[in-house]
């Protein structure tokens, strides 16, 4: 039988029979899982011959470059891309599946009594008190479509995916904190002061394989602030969300809350894994491609005060009789909560505040909705905004307040904002609607014509194809208000 | 033999073996042309049973809507639509093609003595002295697309094309001033006040079909500045420039400079024709699909005082040292002219003068175009912008200067001037360029690593992948700085 596309010859079997035949030249077994009930699991750290092995093949090969997103025309679409090379990627690297009863964490590093601990572990409360938390995780490319719309930056499909306000989420997770077990550790060893968190996923950069690996100071851990979590919303944690295990890093971006979470390692120095020494960077404007150093970027820990519209979307004909309906999310990082949230329908001139009851509850890790009914009296193209202060406001001095206003609400205009990385869209969220306010005697009157005509009225751009209004009225306007030309 | 596609039955036979056949269904009897010599040419207004005819058919079908081309993403090529419907009607209409030796020109209405002239009557100089001008003839719809860009408007393909900043021309023309044709004809009785000049191509609008027509103002007539000409840049006019005889009106709107010119009629009033009456209104911003009425328009005939730059290109990378190559072009209606043309390298924050010896020559009814060294300091994303003042600043008395200088130059953004017509984008012309300052030492440097790599800086936003800087550098700048997290 002649071997054809589906043959793989000597390469082992997809596990997944949807998934496309794996390709018969990759050295699959480099990339074999490591232990048993460990699907997906690839040990990088341990074995620098096989990462060299890894960094040799990717360096041999020449891959196509990404797909340009920015350039061109942004697509109207939700997602804007597909994500072909993350499905690649995953599709290589394999999303970790690991059996609950064979996981274990490793901790060690600077920790005085380095241990592996099971799942049953974690969850006998004997040693860790549970712990629940409502909390918001918020990926540092939060409304980074924003930023894409006005100008380019760097442009990895997989890095800097163009996510509109949806990249942020509000659970309910159940686990432990890891200021227990690193206790129960004995605690750390003289000169540690971060914690390396590792993921069990395999993570490339400049041709280098790796796992996912983060730190964070050990003082955030101190503060009960770094959760070890396996339920989220009253289930078990999902595969997507790192099961069985995922550190939650309250307060901070989306990046350090680890998934697949098996290795903690405490060290002397943040780590240098590209996620937290050389990604997640908010550099200046004026650093870019032709003149970048990872250290001009400032760790992007804690998000800014933020917030979104959610409704009504860009670009929607909005019909109403004097007020508009919007609602949406605000949100502050590093424990920081939303205190005043306030909308404009004009660009950003005038603003009113949404009244305190119409946000939802406070808590000092998670989000907070809101809705109100903003008065507009204009028609045609307006922007809504919404912008929100949070608490930092109060922990000042009175007299700074004038000041700290500046500090802790968000800048009016992306561009104020606007980074090589484009993270941190932390900008006034800019929402632009076609307003119709049938309070108003001519238009209510249009909207009936239309409405008897059987014609719709949207989309807005199709040409009106009956007159607006007859030659007796257009004469006798020019009779009372004088001709178009004038002569003397 | 089975009728197929290709046989048209009775229907005439295509003149242009090129255009596809006709549609069978379709009365061409209606649109037969009128007289020998004059292919394309309908007369619509002197039939009005024809015209009834003919709109009783439109009406009869139902046509698809114009595509969509404002609320999805635009395209980024130029221009940004096909034009399929332009091509679509231009088939049915046709463009005329008239010999020159058939061509005649119609006077009538309230003129004293109504003449019907030949074309070597026009061009008889005992009759009428020659006139030759250098004329700019622009488009109310120029640099619309960014109008576009910024909100949608009335969206027909046709009517709203999405011109960027080259729909404005400047040519030589030669022929003769219709005033001296008016006074051959006797002059006009009293109470005529406008000349509704009359092309032989057919236009139709909301389902009515007739010849393309617009007035202008006896006034400006008596002032020389509406030209019936034949000659354009040395050559006999282009048949697509409305040959054998076009109207050229001086400082007015290109819509107004009448192609395949065949009547003039004295009128008391500005015709009712829709070019004139209906259509180039420049409404306020509030005035759209849901409340529009025609009398709510201003009448473009004059544009106001504008410039756009031709290059560098919107999304450019300009590699420089510390100075940025500008150039483009500046004009104002109405006879006006650029005094001055001002650029900035920050988004209108500050602005530099081009040299006057950088300008074209000044004409009374053209525009002026420029170039200019920019100095720009900064890196990354910038923001060009043109401005320009034009001569009327100067018929001021001095003690008004500061007010008028509101009134003279351009509105610094899009949406100050954005209108449902999206006529006369008027707001100072915005090219967003990557600038990379060859002049700062880490550029410079990191400019020959791509090039001793063969790795090319554009496009800017593919991701580098060689290390910006090494270890030892970022060790040493944290030893320095202090490290990114602290505690204390």
């Amino acid at each position: 039988m002649t071997k054809g596309r589906g043959d793989q010859g000597d390469a082992p079997a997809p596990e997944n029979p949807t998934t496309p035949p794996l390709d018969p030249k990759v050295d699959y077994e480099l990339a074999k899982d490591e232990l048993p009930g460990w699907f997906g699991y690839v040990e990088w750290e341990d074995y620098p011959e096989k990462k060299k092995a890894a960094h040799e093949i990717l360096i041999s090969h020449e891959f196509p470059p990404p797909p340009e997103f920015q350039l061109e025309p942004i697509p109207g679409t939700n997602p804007v891309l597909e994500g072909v090379r993350w499905k690649e990627w995953h599709r290589a690297s394999q999303i970790p599946i690991i059996d609950p009863n064979s996981w274990f964490l490793r901790l060690e590093g600077l920790v005085k009594e380095p241990k592996k601990l099971t799942l049953a572990d974690l969850q006998d409360e004997s040693k860790f008190p549970r712990m629940e938390r409502l909390v918001t995780i918020q990926c540092s490319g939060t409304r980074r479509i924003e930023q894409i719309s006005l100008y380019a930056g760097e442009g990895d499909e997989m890095i800097n995916a163009p996510w509109a306000e949806g990249a942020i989420g509000t659970a309910r997770y159940v686990g432990i904190s890891l200021k227990k077990v690193i206790k129960y550790c004995g605690g750390l060893v003289d000169g540690a002061k971060h914690l390396e968190l590792v993921g069990a996923d395999t993570y490339f950069k400049m041709s280098e394989v790796m796992n996912y690996a983060i730190s964070v100071p050990y003082s955030k851990v101190q503060a009960n602030e770094v959760m070890l979590v396996w339920e989220m919303n009253g289930e078990p944690l999902p595969k997507i969300h790192g099961a069985p295990v995922r550190a939650v890093v309250l307060g901070y971006i989306g990046a350090r809350s680890v998934k697949w979470l098996y290795r903690i390692t405490a060290i002397p120095e943040p780590t240098k894994a590209p996620v937290q020494s050389r990604e997640y960077l908010y550099f200046n404007q004026q650093v870019g491609k032709h003149n970048q150093r990872w250290t001009d970027g400032i760790q992007i820990q804690e998000m800014p005060v933020s917030s979104a519209i959610m409704a009504p979307w860009n670009k929607q004909v909005v019909i109403h009789e004097g007020k508009i309906s919007v609602k949406g999310w605000a949100y502050s990082g590093g424990g920081r909560w939303p205190e005043r949230v306030e909308v404009s329908a004009d660009g950003g001139f005038s603003w009113y505040m949404v009244p305190v009851e119409n946000l939802s509850p406070k808590h000092k890790f998670a989000w907070r909705t809101w809705h109100t009914e903003l008065p507009c009296d204009v028609e045609g193209w307006i922007e809504l905004v919404v912008r929100c202060w949070d608490n930092s406001l109060s922990k000042s001095l009175w007299f700074m307040m004038a000041c700290l206003y500046i500090i802790d609400t968000q800048p009016t205009e992306v561009r104020n904002a606007w980074n090589w990385g484009l993270h941190v869209t932390s900008s006034a969220h800019r929402v632009r609607i076609y307003s119709v306010n049938k309070s108003k005697e001519r238009t209510r009157a249009r909207l009936e014509e239309f409405e008897k005509r059987g014609t719709s009225f949207v989309p807005i751009t199709r040409p009106t194809e009956f007159p607006f209004m007859t030659w007796e009225e257009y004469d006798e306007f020019f009779a009372k208000a004088g001709p178009r030309d004038i002569e003397v």
